[in-house]
Order: structure tokens, then C-alpha cells, then sequence
């Protein structure tokens, strides 16, 4: 039977945020812990997404998942049910995650005993995109039923992400949705995001995005 | 040609939000005034939904739109090629309006001049639910994609909106989504949430949602 802690992470100390993302981003550089800060709206497919990611990265490398949510549980028993190791986050109700209330999380997945660890981001466009959480690097969901105008109405998501996947391909038959345009408008954004077009249903697109990921986690454990 | 107002809203001076709401509600009371607010995440289709509603609805009541977003002015244009009165309300990156930055907005929409308004709050379901706008109703949209847990996982959005919308059901085909559990889970959370099951993309849904609207609207400005 899988097993996860329920951590209730309380508020942040610090005063100045960015000064302790930094410091945080450097001890795990120096463990070698490569730290992803997965964001979306809400349903856009992070657990889904995380799992297929799983699937083909488990055997390469010591991969921890911290899921952060307001309430339930739902997210960490899904994952540990993989075989992974999975941690519940609560926020007491705060809609994102700062680098102080991140660093609750690593003390209690014990971070230095992994390659890899995924903080699952509370679901929401807005407020995650305000605080560094001190990760390697900051990817995000957009999926395909929330409309190719979201880069336009939540723009600093999209500005400070690394990469940009676009999920549930899979259902473009009974939407409206422009790749072209959504493509362009990200990219006004920022342009060198990375943008993978999955499905987290069928797979579809999982390889390409496991490649990027792969090759930032080399990159910053080496 | 559509024209519409964008308004830079100001962070609030109250300290008591809660009061402030009270107050705005008396006022809003007195001018015969029924004001909803919408909240949804991103992309559940507030916008889309509201057209239907106004195509029903205007008719019989003098509307006027306030659409907020961090940015952009897609929203408003939309509402106000239809014909209806729209305002574009921009919260400079906050993820929610309270009752003095909605007061804001009413005054720049000349509130007392209209039986019926819309607030269609920022795309989040977790901040706007923890401010009291002054609204005479709250209502929310779920849509089928984002899955039938959500009420698990952002429980005080369903806890404090009298009405959920589970929007997209043309679209089931494609999604895993347990009618019976939403509802389950919702009537746990909040034993009076009337809920209606809708397509703003077909209309099926929308006249069952206007009939409880117009119920509202009716016992409020009479």
C-alpha cells in the first residue's frame, strides 16, 4: 500500500524572497538536487503530466514529488501509487508557494537523497508566477480547453517559465484553439521559452519533453 | 464599432473588507441594483457563458459588464460586441477584487443607471474566494475538463457561491467526469449550491441557469 506525509506548511519568516530563493537554488545546486516548479490552472493535467514523466524517468534517476495543494490529499496519493516518493503539501488556504514554504517541503522529503524533485505548484495562473520558489528551473501547463488567449491575460506565468507545455492535445476536436497563435504569443512574451505540445492522456509528445528535462537535470547535477 | 472603458483599478484603502462589502451590498440594495459576481479559473468559459446569458437576459433588464483580468482587454471586447455595456477593469497583478476595488469599478460603470450587473472576476479559485466583493449572489464555474475533484482541492470557492455552473458538457466525450461525484462533493461542501449543469457552447443548460438568474434579480431589486 503507498504511503505519503501531510505536511501543513506554515508562513514564510523572510522578509526578502528573492534572497532566499537564491540561497536555496545554491544548497541544491551543491547537493546536486535538480528542483522543477511545475505551475497551471487548476485541471490543466500536472498530476497527470507528472506521472507519465515519471514513467520514463524513475529508473534514471532518485526522483521526490512534492505536492502542493489548499486541502485534499488526492494529488500525493495518485502519485504514490507509481512507486515514487510523494509528500503532501497544505498551504492553509495560501494560493502559492514562496521559497521559504518550499524549503518546508525539502526538509521533510529529505531533498539531499534525490536527483530530482517536482514541487506540483498550487493550481493557478496568478500568484505562483510572483514568487521565486528558489527551483532549477519553472515549467507550466496550459492545456487546450482554457483557450490560446491565456498568454495574453496572464503574462508573467508565461514570462518567467522555462517551458511551456500545452496538454490534452488529444481533445482539439471539440475546441477552438489556434497553435499558431498561442506559439506567437508566448513568444512575444518570452522568447526563449521551450513549448512541447503533449497529451498526458495518451503520451503523445511525453518523449520530447522528458529530453528537455533530462538534459537541464544533467546539466545542473553534473 | 464596439467601445468600451479600461479602467486601472487602485489597490484598496480599507482595512475591513468585510464591512466594506456590507456597506456596498446596502448600497447597491437601496439603488435596486443586483450585482453578481462570476469567478472561475482560467478558461472555464465565464466569458462565453455570459453572452448566452445576456442574449437571454437583456431583454428585460438594463446590463452592464465589468470584466477584471491582470491584463488584456479581450474579455470586454467580446462582451461589448454584443451589444451590452462593458468595462474593462485591469488589478495590476492582483489575483482577486475585494469590495473597495469593485466600488471602483461601479462607480466607472455609473452603477446606479443598470438593474443588473456582472463582475466577472479574475480567473482563480483560490484568492477571489476569500474577499467578499459586496456581491448580491456569488456564482463559479466548473468546467468538465478541469475534473470532477476540484471541489476537494479549492473547497471555500464551492463553499461560499450560491450558484456552481459545471460548464463544457458538450464535451464529455472526451473527459473522464463523474456527474454524481461533483455533485456529491459539492453538496458536501455546501448543502444550498444550486447547480446547473451547462454548455455555453450550445446553449443546453443556460435558459434552467437564467431562471434561477432572473429569481435573483427580481427578489433583490423589488
Amino acid at each position: 500500500m503507498s504511503e505519503f506525509k501531510v505536511i501543513e506548511i506554515k508562513k514564510s519568516v523572510y522578509e526578502n524572497n528573492d534572497r532566499e530563493a537564491e540561497r536555496l537554488r545554491a544548497k541544491l545546486k551543491e547537493n546536486k538536487t535538480f528542483l522543477l516548479n511545475l505551475m497551471s490552472s487548476p485541471g490543466s493535467g500536472k498530476t497527470t503530466t507528472l506521472k507519465q514523466t515519471l514513467a520514463r524517468l524513475k529508473d534514471e534517476y532518485k526522483i521526490g514529488v512534492m505536492e502542493a495543494d489548499i486541502d485534499s490529499d488526492v494529488d500525493a496519493k495518485a502519485i504514490s501509487e507509481t512507486g515514487a516518493k510523494a509528500i503532501q503539501l497544505h498551504t492553509g488556504g495560501m494560493c502559492h508557494l514562496d521559497a521559504g514554504m518550499t524549503e518546508q517541503g525539502l526538509e521533510n522529503i529529505d531533498a539531499s537523497s534525490f536527483d530530482f524533485i517536482v514541487l506540483e505548484n498550487v493550481g493557478n495562473l496568478v500568484c505562483p508566477a510572483e514568487f521565486d520558489t528558489g527551483a532549477s528551473k519553472n515549467a507550466m501547463i496550459l492545456s487546450v480547453p482554457e483557450g490560446d488567449d491565456k498568454p495574453l491575460k496572464y503574462p508573467l506565468m508565461f514570462t518567467i517559465s522555462d517551458c511551456v507545455l500545452i496538454n490534452k492535445i488529444d481533445t482539439k476536436s471539440v475546441f477552438d484553439f489556434d497553435d499558431e497563435a498561442v506559439v506567437e504569443r508566448i513568444k512575444k512574451l518570452n522568447p526563449k521559452a521551450e513549448i512541447f505540445f503533449i497529451s498526458a492522456k495518451t503520451g503523445e509528445g511525453i518523449d520530447a519533453w522528458c529530453d528537455w528535462l533530462r538534459a537541464q537535470i544533467n546539466e545542473w547535477n553534473k
